[in-house]
């Protein structure tokens, strides 16, 4: 059996640097530890890395080629509706690759869709259904079995 | 300026209930909401949600295919290397796909990489870098520039 937790959330980059940059300017995220091969990045009670993709899939044993939708998508909730809007127009300004913009499903809340420069897809959210604690946590998801 | 943490972490699947047997059979997960359409468990901090592939690149406004290597892994660290191969005994004895038997790097610590059912990479790591809280919270990582 295993706890319901990650240790460490690892994305595989074809341009370390590159990345390292897209994350550290585009979010001003700092790192903890890092070397030429890996970053790490102190999260909500895990950790970010970035590795380089080719020794990752040659550490596990896969083939490093992939292509298309990754199945995956990491989100960042938000506490109000504005707070979505700041960051849309932030990362715009950034030059950020907008997948869809601010869009409020029926059920409510606010969100947007965006790239890295990669191709691993984030969001960003105020969602009705997900509280936050005071450090930003997700706490909970509110029932969704009648939608 | 985004802080250092996420909310929610999502994965398509193509098979959502049998992903949804995986993920609670395997590893004793239990859900805090969920429908038809999406399921939510409650980790450390943020929610993991196994939604339907299709809609969610739709959703998303992105072409559904996608193959080879995602370019992601989820990692779950423990305190001990002897949980690392109690677990690897526990998930090859459910039948889970393991790509890497438990592996000892020449800087230390013990891991095994293994796949859900969709391709999906995960690791169980023993790491003598990363220190856990009581609640298995990862809290740090050790220098590592001398790598």
């Amino acid at each position: 059996m295993m706890q319901q937790r990650i240790s460490v959330l690892t994305l595989g980059a074809d341009d370390l640097p590159a990345m390292k940059k897209f994350y550290e300017e585009s979010f001003g995220w700092k790192p903890v530890a890092e070397n030429q091969d890996i970053i790490f990045y102190q999260m909500n009670g895990f950790l970010f890395s970035l590795g380089k993709r080719k020794a990752l899939a040659d550490f596990i044993g896969v083939p490093p080629e992939g292509s298309g939708f990754r199945s995956v998508t990491i989100g960042y909730n938000v506490a109000t509706e504005a707070e979505v809007n700041t960051l849309y127009e932030q990362l715009k300004a950034k030059g950020v690759k907008i997948l869809k913009p601010p869009t409020a499903p029926p059920f409510g809340g606010l969100f947007f869709y965006f790239e890295d420069i990669e191709g691993n897809i984030l969001e960003v959210a105020y969602s009705t259904f997900i509280p936050l604690d005071k450090d930003g946590n997700a706490l909970g998801h509110q029932p969704i079995d009648h939608l």
